[in-house]
This record gives C-alpha cells, structure tokens and sequence, in this order.
C-alpha cells in the first residue's frame, strides 16, 4: 500500500501552469493532478507525449502505471486556449483548490503543490482574491500563516506579505511577531526536522535603525518581542541590518532569514534561487508547496517553460512529507 | 611626469581602516595616504612590514619608490589605540576628509578613496555627520548626490538611502527621481564609458504596486517621472518588481539598477558582492569611492581584516579615473 499522494493544481488553465504539470507527473507518475482531464489531454497532445491521462480513485492505494498521468477530474467552466485569459474559469482555478484542500483533509493526499494563478483575473470574474496563500489559509480556518521561500540552503519567511510599502511599519506589531516567529519555530521542527531553529531576524529600518538614528522600531517593537521569544528558549538572533545578513559567511549560522517586508528579503532569495525558488506555506495544517513564478502567458503553449521551480516545489513537499 | 595620484583617507583611526590603507599603499605605492604618519608608522610596525612613511609634496610628480608609503600628513588630535574610540579624533578624522577634498579641488589628485568612519563617534563629539557621502557633497557645494554600490557587473543606486523606513513613501517623488536618474546617467556615460546607459528602476512596492493593487507610487509618481526621461532619450526600463529584477536573466540587460530605498538593493548587492562590494558616490565633481564595510572595531590592530573591499574600491576608482 502506498502512501497518500501529493496533489498538484496547475492554476491559470491559459498560463504555463498545465504544461508544467503534466511534464512533472509524467516523470514522476505517483503525483496526482487536479485539474480538468480534457485540458491535460490536449496539453500531452501538444507536447508530443505518449502518456494518458487516467482517472485517480482516491480510494485506490496501488502504485501507479508508467506513461500515465494521474488526474482528480475537475471540469473547465469555459473554453482554455494558451495565453488567453478569460474570467469564465476564474471559478475553475478555485474549484480546483477547494477540491485538493478537501482531499488533504479526508486524508485522501498528503500535501498540496500550485502552480501559478492569475490574481487580476480572478479578481476580474468579482471574486476577492488576494493569493493562494490567503485563499488557503481561510479555506482551513487558520487566521495567520506565514510565507516562507525556499532556495537550496536559504530559507526566507516574510512578517509581512502583500502590503503598500507605505503601510508596512505600522503593520510591525509585537502580538503578530510573536505568532509569526512562533510558526515558523514549530514549522521547522516539525516539517523540516531541525531541532532547534535558528532564525536571524531583520530589523525594519536600514542599518536596524542604527541605535534609534534610522527609526525606533527595532527598539521599540522587535527588540523586545524577540526578548520574550528568547527568555522561552528560542534560538534568536536580531534585529539584523538586511544588507548585511545575508553574506555568506554570516548565514550559515541561520536556518532562516525572518525579514519584515517583500521586497527586503525576496530580491536575495531570487537571485541567489536562480529560477529555482520554492514558496511554502507555514501555519498551515497540512504541507503546501508552490511555483515562485507566474502563468507566463506569453510562454504558454510553447513547451519552452523552465520547470526548475515547480519541480523544486514538488521536491521540497516530499521532503517535508517524507 | 605622473598623474595626480589617488588619495585613501584610512577614515577612523582605532578602526582597520589605517592598517588596509598601509596594506594597499604598500602594493600599489603610487597611493597617497591623508593621514597622521606616526599612526602609519606605528601601524606598518605591528604588521612587521619593512616599508617606511615618506611626505609626499603635491608637487613631486615623480615616480614613487618601492618600499614607501606615501603620506599627505594630518596629525592625530588624541592618541589612538586599535579598537579604542576616543572622540577626540572625530576632528582628525574630518580634517583629513578635508584636506583630500582641497587638494583634489586644486588639481593635487586625481580622485578619493575612503575607509570606514564611525559615525556615531563623530556625532558624539557634537560635529552632525550622516556619512561620507554627505559631507562630502557639502563640502563640494553639490546638493544631491547618488549613492551606488558595485560589486562586479553589478550596480546598484539608490533612490533615498539613510531613511526610517516609514518616511521612505513620502520622499518618491519625481523632482528628486529626475535628478537622481540624470546624475545617474551623466555619471555612467563619463565616468564609466558607457555611451548609453540601460537603467532599470524598481517600484516602490511589492510586485511595484501590481496595478495599483498594493500601492500606487508607481502609477502616480515613479511610471510618469521615467516616461518624461524616456521622452527626453533615456534608456530606462521600469517601474519593475523589485523581487524578479535581480534574476541574472534580467539583469545582463541593464548597466544600472536604481532601487527606491535601501534595504531594497543592498542585500542582494552585498550576497552578490561577497565582501568585495565598493560605495561610489555619483553626482559630485571628482570621483569617490569607498569601502563598503565598518570599522570592525575588534578586528582592529589583528592584522587579519580582510581588504577586499578596500582593493576593490581603489581597482574602481582607478577605472573611473583611467
């Protein structure tokens, strides 16, 4: 009997999402996709493979056949043609999670790895969407996850995520540090097997506020949260000035980088990635892995996509479902 | 006969700043320290290196000697110990900020290259200083000046540099991008032979501002300031997301990457740079560059910082000056 599979969603129908997909199940066939089985034809039609698409029972537990792509059926609500953005399958992408999220809680699968999806399009067909990890978030009944990205040793988890630059220092609070750094402490011993996580906490402010010079907040918000989390046994070390934590020589002393803002940590993160990023969701109660690019609508239908970062994404929910 | 040389301000004195400038002078001895002799003689004395301090008159453009490190003195105003702060010398440190300005302004030398300050010292002996590249625009009669970091093929430049985080949304704005980008451009063209510069410019925001999605910086202020340089000529690509802007792919298809702030662009600067990064400073009438590291106080006097970054910035202004 094998154990539950991992399920992918290739998010935007009309992106590079599917083709991407269907190349990872067919060299790796245990994986299970949910998506419409007709589009996963055709995409396998257009890149000249052998392999078919079968129906998955999710009550089958025996190992899968070669040349096969595993498929949990959901149906398109509209006609999808490579690069053509249409807000008639907004729903579909949705569907296509709440489904997966529904068998990862009965316990039919045992993690969760996404493509790209499209938010303005989403957004377009009336439905409030801010991002896949938001929209999973709220779907499990967790208020507060946190985003973390992954390239080879370098792990980079955010404080805050999608906000406007200018609302980002009010939004750094003691209760939110405190259950961010909390997550991602019980995350990475339990996910990712280290017994006790070291994790390097930038400051807010350039130079972490230079003794109060470039801004108070190290001093007054960070600094005592991460007291608090250290009086409890945690492996702190901050705040750190950003331009300075992540040189090689000092990383290697964290398992993680906490950064406060996006684009604090995320520019590092990708270049140092390579096209080889991993986003993952912390605080969720089950494993989820994505993709860190977009539906690269102009490549879409091309067979010419990079599958480095999607198939990084598969990797890395193997190993913290291992 | 010879060109003016270039000058190294050691900066602090209890910092490793004077023992990479004797380290340097000793390789490249047409180097001319501004500095106090007897803190170089003392320091080439703890390092056992057999090279002497000469004077060096501004007027001598002969070749110099092997075995000698030239010194435009300026005296000490308190005795210095390695990695002893004594803010009796924050005066000393100034002076030779100021004596290398005046004899580049009378043609003496060529160009500066200045070692790590302590601003805090200098700010605790009741002097206001901000940093090099400040006072050294004031002291030029320059009012805006553009810090930029190069590490490699890597350049980075700043839109605002010493700021809490929270006042950085405020200072967008298009006067300061439009003069920030001309000096900018002006400076790449002359200084470094590049005939028309390609400069990206980051957004302000995550995903720069994705539509206007999480902010709208870029629609209101940052998109129309590039067209209006775009109009005029200008080789510039943006408001781009600052977390894919630095993905190698993109990046050989720019000279230049503006970032809005600092902790935008340093990181990834610095991962790239490995300790070799340099400060230029663009805009002001001769070239300046710098390390881009502290003083590093308890290395001072071991022998063992690294100069790196001080060769690397001597190697850039002999490019710049070339």
């Amino acid at each position: 009997m094998m154990a539950p599979p991992l399920l992918v969603t290739p998010g935007e129908p009309a992106g590079i999402g599917p083709e991407l997909a269907v190349l990872l199940a067919c060299e790796q066939p245990d994986l299970v996709l949910v998506a419409d089985p007709a589009l996963l034809e055709s995409t396998l039609k257009a890149l000249a493979s052998p392999a078919r698409v079968v129906a998955w029972d999710s009550a089958d537990n025996t190992a899968p056949r070669a040349n096969t792509v595993r498929c949990w059926p959901v149906a398109l609500r509209a006609p999808s043609r490579p690069g053509q953005l249409d807000a008639g399958n907004a729903r579909y992408v949705l569907d296509t999670l709440d489904q997966a999220v529904d068998l990862i809680a009965n316990g039919r699968a045992r993690g969760l790895v996404t493509g790209p999806v499209h938010k303005a399009i989403i957004n377009d067909a009336g439905i409030t969407f801010s991002g896949h990890t938001e929209y999973l978030a709220a779907k499990s009944g967790i208020e507060r996850v946190v985003m973390m990205l992954v390239a080879g040793r370098l792990r980079v988890a955010l404080a805050t995520t999608h906000l406007p630059l200018a609302r980002v220092a009010d939004a750094i609070a003691r209760d939110s540090l405190l259950q961010t750094i909390g997550i991602i402490h019980h995350d990475l011993s339990t996910r990712f097997a280290i017994a006790r996580p070291r994790i390097a906490v930038l400051g807010l402010n350039p130079h972490a506020g230079e003794g109060g010079h470039l801004g108070r907040e190290e001093i007054e918000v960070i600094g005592p949260a991460l007291r608090e989390l250290q009086d409890l046994g945690m492996d702190l070390v901050g705040p750190l000035p950003a331009d300075t934590a992540f040189l090689p020589s000092r990383l290697e002393h964290f398992d993680v980088v906490l950064a406060m803002y996006h684009d604090q940590g995320l520019p590092v993160l990708k270049y140092a990635g390579f096209g080889q990023a991993v986003n993952v969701t912390l605080g969720l109660p089950w494993v989820r892995t994505s993709v860190d690019h977009g539906t690269a609508l102009d490549l879409a239908g091309t067979g010419t996509a990079d599958p480095g970062s999607f198939r990084a994404a598969v990797a890395l929910a193997r190993e913290m479902t291992g």
